[in-house]
């Protein structure tokens, strides 16, 4: 366990990430203590109740005084308003950061408001179910997951090294990278899958000459796999589309592109067209195997007893 | 443990689901003597030395001779030819059923080569994992999964009937329906999300700007749901979209459609439609975990010993 990275934390939102760092961050010894805040009177109380956090505070600005590290973790959207009821009290040398998604609208919302003496080190750690609030969290979370650390032009080398340090004792791997590669990076590996899976769990819904408990009895076919993306957060995915706009409708023109040319092949019959490209994608699974982001026990491990 | 459902049982084909009904029969006691054949004799000489089937043949009619139950496991583009190999030698009152996962197409080409005196009772298991071959199956694949029957016209009630015990002892529920209304089904449930997931990780693979060690690095963050469902059978999933191409393109068509309206949301800043979609799909998710397809456990239950 390393010593404590930050004295006084600062969780603003209190939803599965901010919870998990909660709870790895004391598995860690990585914070003194932690402060958090969240918009409802019913998660404030749900977050006592639970014992997360040292202190839940009245607002955040209350929270985030006298923070080393103050987290952003609230939806998208809502980032900077919260920035700017915080900014005044921040304290000098602070480091403020984030969870968010997207990187390149949170940037251009927090970064105006902030004091010169505040090191602003935006940050998303690529991690996270389908469950939501300050009840889903669990400290292993983030274990061998990647957080991506995304400094801005103005940032320091030095609160940027203490941030690694301290995503890397939450049990992340960390890679740095700019906001415009991020949001494009994203877009491929998360943003354009999930709405492509809110959409075929929206078509079977819409489909009445299939009743919806033969979709729900007969989803282990592949259906299934679509359903775990499309119970994200509905508040956290609609901002996540919203602020990252241009790099998501680039990869689903793509997809649309592809698609078509898929679509043909099938209504022509061109076998070895399909037979070629299906060939390719399985390729890419065994290279994500590898790279130990998953594993291909039957079932992704379901129904076997291990760890 | 049940008795014997059937004497002799031949497996034609000996991938994943095959040598997953091996065993499984094996652990029920549902079948006296089985027979095997594959079409490679690297796949039978594999078969022989893991103990897959107590007998395997040098071809599938030598297989099929005087079975009681013999289950065609090869890809549906396949399964009139063999149909037409193992014809001449069924012996009266046998059945022969099959796994394919298209059913309108696989009765057009099978059922014209069969005597009166033989059952032809369709059906279809679905299970799956994105592994195949005869080292690939397990005897609890079909465990709480569900098998549909596709009884043709002509089919008595009997060998129905005793095709469903088989099943069921194998550990599947069992529904019977219409060779038309299983393709649509599968055509929203399986089909159509497998070309979905495949375009999208074609896609991925295609962007330059994103590496191929990004795109697999940061795939836990939705995209490796899809590379899972891409990582299937090629052959396989080449000859279902070939097979079920009207009701596959039926559900491409309305995916598309649904898919524009989404774009357009997020292109014109539309928010609230975007909440509206994404809160709508959530309920389907929960409805698939209490019909017990599917477990809510973080990660699927990954990294955690469980049952």
């Amino acid at each position: 366990m390393s010593g404590p990275i930050y004295g006084r934390v600062a969780l603003i939102g209190l939803g599965l990430i901010a919870s998990s760092m909660f709870w790895a961050m004391r598995r860690a010894g990585v914070a003194g203590e932690v402060t958090g805040y969240a918009r409802t009177r019913a998660t404030r109380e749900t977050a006592r109740r639970i014992g997360l956090c040292d202190h839940i505070c009245e607002s955040a600005a209350e929270a985030a005084e006298g923070a080393d590290l103050v987290v952003l973790c609230v939806p998208v959207g809502a980032m900077g308003l919260v920035a700017a009821e915080i900014a005044p009290v921040l304290k000098a040398g602070a480091t403020l950061t984030d969870v968010g998604s997207v990187k390149g609208a949170v940037i251009a919302a927090v970064a105006p408001h902030l004091p010169g003496a505040v090191h602003f080190v935006p940050a998303h750690p690529l991690a996270g179910t389908e469950h939501s609030g300050p009840e889903s969290g669990f400290a292993e979370l983030f274990d061998n997951r990647w957080c991506l650390i995304v400094p801005t032009q103005d940032t320091d080398p030095e609160p940027v090294a203490r941030l690694r340090a301290f995503w890397e004792a939450l049990g992340a791997n960390v890679d740095c990278m700019s906001a415009e590669h991020h949001d494009l990076v994203l877009a491929v590996t998360s943003h354009a899958p999930h709405l492509i899976a809110y959409t075929m769990v929206g078509v079977a819904d819409d489909l009445r000459r299939v009743t919806d408990s033969e979709v729900i009895k007969y989803s282990a076919a592949g259906f299934r796999d679509f359903t775990r993306i499309a119970a994200s957060d509905p508040t956290m995915w609609r901002d996540v589309f919203l602020a990252n706009k241009d790099a998501t409708l680039e990869i689903l023109g793509r997809f649309t592109e592809e698609l078509f040319a898929l679509q043909r092949a099938i209504r022509t019959g061109d076998g070895d067209h399909l037979h070629a490209y299906f060939t390719r994608t399985r390729a890419i699974r065994r290279g994500i195997i590898e790279a130990g982001q998953d594993t291909d026990s039957p079932d992704f491990g379901r129904g076997a007893a291990r760890r």
